[in-house]
């Protein structure tokens, strides 16, 4: 299991793109729209754990409810796992609170499930697999 | 630049360290002390990019400061650069807020120095080079 990326929720995509590219010295590497969340993402290839920006594509967005509750900031971190079935069985097992049923599709073709933060000292994780070709 | 560690703030270390030896599926890798922040941190091996614990040893330690404002959570990521000299300098340039004069000791035998997140859309971004044997 290794971190796939860091998921960082802000209020202006392309005003954060341009940050990041400065931070980074590289420039955005894939921009990407998840309707069913209603969020437009932009990847950064930072090495093996990459970095992605978060924004609000329409005002009841998760990604809008997150920052007017906690501000802009890092909103989750994702393991890449080789099953995400095993693994979500296996955190269940150990008691953690799956937030999906079942894996649902997530930006840059993977399968994606997320663990409640109240079982992890206040970190949204994201579990993730990269869908098969 | 690769992302070589995040930061997650915790209350109580050991309980934490048990929560996410039982998520990432590892035992934890190493526990170091780093006295001048007042900070216990526990690290975990994902692969390029590490999990840092961080709880605090002190009551005015920033992590005891930063959960009494934040909440438990993410706390920051950490970039590796080759040379954080010439990188702090760069990020000056392009109007970035070092909180740092100069780079400081920090865990993991690294130099280490922190952009203040008003300018990186509420991330704490830290910078750190590996310090030569």
């Amino acid at each position: 299991m290794h971190i796939d990326h860091i998921g960082i929720a802000v209020k202006n995509l392309d005003e954060a793109i341009e940050t990041y590219e400065k931070i980074l010295n590289t420039k955005c590497d894939k921009k990407e729209i998840v309707e069913s969340e209603k969020v437009a993402t932009a990847f950064f290839n930072t090495g093996e754990s990459k970095v992605e920006l978060l924004g609000a594509t329409e005002p009841d967005s998760v990604i809008t409810k997150y920052i007017e509750k906690k501000g802009e900031g890092i909103h989750h971190v994702a393991f890449e796992v080789d099953d995400i079935y095993a693994e979500l069985d296996r955190l269940r097992g150990e008691g953690f609170t799956v937030l999906n049923e079942q894996p649902k599709d997530g930006a840059d073709n993977k399968l994606v499930a997320f663990l409640h933060p109240k079982g992890n000292h206040g970190v949204l994780v994201e579990l993730c697999q990269s869908k098969k070709e």
